[in-house]
């Protein structure tokens, strides 16, 4: 192994820390700012950037994951041992909690703060656009079978990848800028964890779609890209 | 041949669905979101990072055209065999109007959902901004001729090739920025054909428009890079 | 030579006609369009975008100016041999006049078209935000300094030369998020040349600030990068 | 030495002048511009360029600190002998009043102008959204702690080194998405130091904070980075 666990872990923690606490923190402080507010898309290239530069920072030591469908569909499309999933969750998780935790202690910090639902993702009656449980899911499961497309086809031996760190970061964005209206935009189950713990109910309740959509998204894009475009393949023919 | 056609078929219609489902997502979904839409600058930007992200991920394999007029181009510039356009055409086709197809399931499923144009290109009455079929052929054609003048220019021998994504992308991005309010920008016929099934009757009987000046711009972008640019003049000098 | 003078020429013809057509394009077209237009925010980026797009397409063959202060302060640093700016600027005026055309003609083509003062630059009472001729002086000579001081640096040996299109094009970016109240930005002569032709008068009259403001600001730009960092001044040493 | 003192200070009073000429340019002169106004998003875009400029520009010279906390950080992580530190603080400090200077009289030069807080740092009273000084302590240690995290992955042996510049440009973006609206942005002594020179009484009261924060923030950030991710770490167990 090239890194210790240890290191892969914290990796995992502070990159998973990074884009919650800079993608939720845009939203929750930024985003309706009197007169000069970030807006949609301030917040999409805040969740986008978040990764960008985790990608740059500790993707060399765990390879930038910082999603559990990320971890989940490698696995699905061969590009990680399954044993080493649970770890990387576990340390995904953690610290999407921790960044809510240190996001709750500064947006409560003024007078009259007014969390509203902290950046927590929902569908229907809490979808900020109000879409339904079929749309919300529909989307949240394409948006995730192309992120881990974009996420295998930039990492794959022929492509440059260098860039990779750059391609799927602002995939990320591209994301948001689509779906922050249907679902506030998961593809991302730590990220949807974390801040629910502080929003309100519902958005514990509703927890379960943000687990499951990407997920089922995850392992779709990598049997789609094992299946379309695939190096191994090649090498068969080869 | 480096990769079969079923590889390159997939690659060239996964990445222009993913143009068509991102892009015009972006605007069906997100651009005139109350008080925070992300407005034609949102939209320029999503359209030019699915091409970015699609460039990355799917490029090593097709080429990454995901756009019938950037296909035809590379034929008129002599970098791609006419007899592989076919091919090229329909899995660019049929991907964007599958995109269309899920975009549209989504963007219903809310209540009194009104999904007023569909993103879909038009001149006359139905350009944003009412400018005249002349002002929209005008802008088609230079827009996709410089589209290509960049892809041509960027993908050359003597140009830094691994940033050819990031430049042809935001190059679309630029180019969004300028003529959303003409047309709703289209230098993609596949991009145009998709909505247009969803949208109201105009967008199709407009249709034609925008086939005909992105591919006339293609091949004017192709002849003016080869009269004043192409590398293959300098071959036959030195 | 490396490139004949038909091909370097042609170049720069088509750089600046891009960077016109685009960054003007987005200022006369997009930037106040109702309820969803792009802002100072939006034509910032699309002058940046053109000059990235159009380093990676056309610096390869004539170094990718697109502006005569900036071939002006290559001379100066010595980067550029002085019987070449002739040839450089005179294509560059003629791209950007063209541009201007093209963008009249388009611009024109709606019904009540009002084209406002056509994206020129202007101080003092046609300064967009009112700045005095003494303020505009200094934020040109300023910008177009710092301008020269990134494109000496980005393009010197020492640095990673492959970014320097993406550097260069984004400080031009960052030149008109600060600057565009002042003077809408000009550090570009044939930029300035191009719209003052179809603007009404008063731009004209103040065309001589935009070209002597950017001419002296990139001399200074070359003049501090030479004593400061030049890489000769280490080479005398070693 | 491979560049002189001279040759570094150059490059860091340069960088750190960019950095405060820019980014706070952009928020005296274009953020609220009356319905075009780049707002906090484009502010934020403003900073993070200035450092991906300066970066390519002047990052051969002198590695493109620009900041005192980036200096002291990366004493603290091992990266740079503290006798240096001295050197490099003087030079950024005086690039960053030198810029609030030349800011100054630009902005001063319109008829009825008001520079408000002439973009410097606060809390309480005087954060952009009344947060405590508890909140802006908070926010500015993580910020900072974060930014010298992906500066010492980015800049790492095991990372693509190229693309430091644009990872740290762009972290510094997205630290402003999240956080003017707390204390209007710091992160960096100098810049919180030139403006307060000429703004509100406040600004030069508060500014301790803007010393304090960061700099704990970055020896904290640099403390981080060796216990979890050091490579020398690797080395002793291989």
């Amino acid at each position: 192994m090239q890194h210790s666990n240890f290191k892969i872990w914290s990796a995992e923690f502070l990159g998973t820390f990074w884009l919650t606490f800079g993608g939720c923190g845009s939203a929750v402080l930024a985003a309706a700012f009197p007169e000069l507010g970030i807006g949609l898309l301030g917040v999409s290239l805040a969740f986008g950037l978040t990764v960008v530069t985790g990608a740059y920072a500790f993707g060399p030591v765990s390879g930038g994951h910082f999603n559990p469908a990320v971890s989940f569909g490698l696995v699905v499309a061969g590009r990680m041992p399954a044993s080493q999933l649970p770890g990387y969750v576990v340390a995904q998780v953690v610290g999407a909690c921790a960044a809510a935790g240190v996001l709750y202690f500064i947006a409560s910090g003024k007078p009259g703060a007014d969390l509203g639902g902290f950046a927590a993702n929902g569908f229907g009656a809490n979808s900020p656009g109000q879409y339904s449980m079929a749309a919300a899911l529909v989307c949240e499961v394409v948006m995730t079978a192309f992120f881990l497309l974009v996420i295998l086809g930039a990492t794959a031996q022929r492509a440059s990848n260098a860039f990779a760190g750059m391609a799927i970061g602002l995939c990320l964005a591209l994301i948001h800028l689509v779906s922050i209206p249907v679902t506030n935009t998961s593809v991302n189950p730590a990220r949807s964890t974390g801040p629910a713990l502080f929003a309100p109910q519902w958005a514990m309740d509703q927890l379960w779609m943000f687990w499951v959509a990407p997920l089922v998204g995850a392992a779709l894009g990598a049997i789609i890209y094992r299946v379309t475009m695939s190096e191994s393949r090649t090498a068969q023919i080869a």
